[in-house]
């Protein structure tokens, strides 16, 4: 007689585990069989309430718990290879775990990341999704950190502060009456949407790369940290979008909150001069916008962000910390 | 200025990043380099409240949470590898995280299993680690759960249902005047002591097996099902500590009890009839008790507990549920 924990796994997570390695979820671990590959492994949690609100809607839930790990993958230059998931939860409910199910089996096959196991948990207190990823890249290709040299440009990708805006919106520290704007950027904070395209192009040209999750100023600075090195940011250059724009221009948010906002979930990389030109192409060719924000400079202090008189702006916080 | 959550990670984690490819975590991910060997993932969460006490000792959870996922590594043969963990705190407290830390890398150190990365986040909820490990096993030879034939001898380590006395000591669902016997059950509810001495005993020697965590009747049950089999076991021959045995004797417990307790971490694992005397010697060899406890029927009934007089008991449960 199965208990009500494998009748879970079995109706809601076997289906998804259609890798030969993830052995149906019926064994104590999965395989990730040997290659000539190096092995990327990422590992992220949300938590409610934290990195997720009470009423988000479960396949939402699903697509950030994986896309957040997916986007780790991206910015390392990794092809997605499987994942494993610990799912937190305070009761055994279809309403939750069917959409969130499908959801996360739906961006499984849309990445090739295949579901390889899992541990189902009871919590007294709020959901949490722990997801270890893994990628593949190879030998000795992952792209670090730690890599950025003087000179290269800093280039990110997309736009930075939606999911800031987006969340700012849902918890009413910032209102819009316009609806399809108030969607844009809450459908930015919900469901990040990783670079995983970008994967081979960051392997073949950046020299330094992470994924912005705590904010673009503070990820900047772990980076130029980690590399030995400060950075020059001109921020009329950090690439904004419409709706952004448009609560920048009536005063429903300032610049030093975009640059400091997280779940951004973009590219941020460091690029030699003479391959910028090669790098842009290869992001437009893959689809996605890569915009120079800046350059990597000598020294050990914190990157200076720029304004369009050149003054160097003060930034409060650069980033989110959980304590 | 790093924030706090990178003060905590330089502070208490990164002096356990003793492999080359934790890249001192301060990198989006870890490498493991690839290798001849097949790569076997675990993941196993343990919460507050469920999983352990919320006045066990910082050390012990630590140990607790490497040592569940280390022994579904043992369990299938593979060699520590390294592992992530997610770690989510109420606070960041130092009276927890300095002994918490201290003995996660007393334990990687003593297990030879870096810690590779992780996440750290905030919860208002119970405490919980959820630690994903890997092992390497020559391509092809981790030991599975469905491979267990007709005729093969169960064997099953150390001894069984303690862990479940201690819970039930520290719950007072059960009481003793001794000391020393409840010390010696709280300790191995606290800190199981997994099997990985015998992890290449078990590549050579086992047809099938897993780690008991749930409790031997359903894990067994779950072995059984997976290969497609039944099994037969005598319970007067299923090894008990002399602690437990005292519990029994004076009606603290009953045997189904501990044949459905769970928390166990030892080896459940199956031995055609032929390699049974090779097996045993090979564990005593590595210090570690084996008990054959029945045989592998066929048949797809759950398997069969009989009492002395070769009848079946009656299991009202066969191990721990979330939901």
């Amino acid at each position: 007689m199965p208990s009500a924990e494998d009748s879970l796994i079995t109706r809601y997570f076997r289906p998804l585990a259609t890798d030969a390695g993830a052995l149906g979820l019926t064994d104590d671990a999965a395989v990730l069989a040997s290659s000539d590959d190096d092995l990327v492994v990422t590992t992220d949690a949300i938590v409610e309430g934290v990195h997720f609100l009470p009423d988000d809607p479960p396949d939402a839930i699903a697509r950030k718990a994986l896309r957040v790990n997916l986007s780790d993958l991206a910015a390392k230059g990794a092809t997605p290879a499987g994942f494993v998931l610990t799912l937190a939860l305070r009761e055994m409910s279809d309403a939750f775990l069917a959409p969130f199910a499908k959801a996360l089996g739906e961006d499984a096959a849309t990445f090739r990341c295949p579901l390889l196991g899992g541990d189902t948990v009871s919590t007294p207190g709020p959901l949490m999704m722990s997801v270890t990823a893994f990628g593949r890249v190879p030998k000795g290709q992952m792209v670090r950190r730690s890599t950025a040299e003087v000179g290269d440009h800093v280039v990110v990708t997309g736009t930075i502060g939606d999911a800031a805006l987006g969340l700012a919106l849902l918890q009413g520290r910032a209102t819009t009456d316009d609806d399809d704007l108030r969607a844009a950027l809450v459908g930015r904070y919900r469901v990040p949407q990783p670079r995983n395209a970008l994967a081979q192009v960051l392997r073949q040209y950046a020299r330094a790369a992470m994924d912005v999750s705590d904010g673009l100023a503070g990820d900047l600075a772990k980076l130029a940290t980690a590399s030995g090195v400060s950075a020059s940011i001109a921020v009329d250059r950090v690439p904004l979008s419409a709706a952004a724009q448009a609560l920048l221009a009536n005063g429903q948010t300032d610049i030093a909150a975009l640059l400091a906002g997280g779940d951004d979930y973009e590219i941020l990389c460091t690029v030699a001069p003479d391959r910028l030109e090669g790098f842009l192409a290869s992001c437009e060719a893959a689809g996605v916008a890569a915009t120079p924000i800046g350059r990597i400079v000598a020294g050990t202090d914190a990157p200076g962000f720029l304004d369009a008189e050149g003054r160097e702006m003060a930034l409060q916080r650069l980033s989110y910390s959980h304590f």
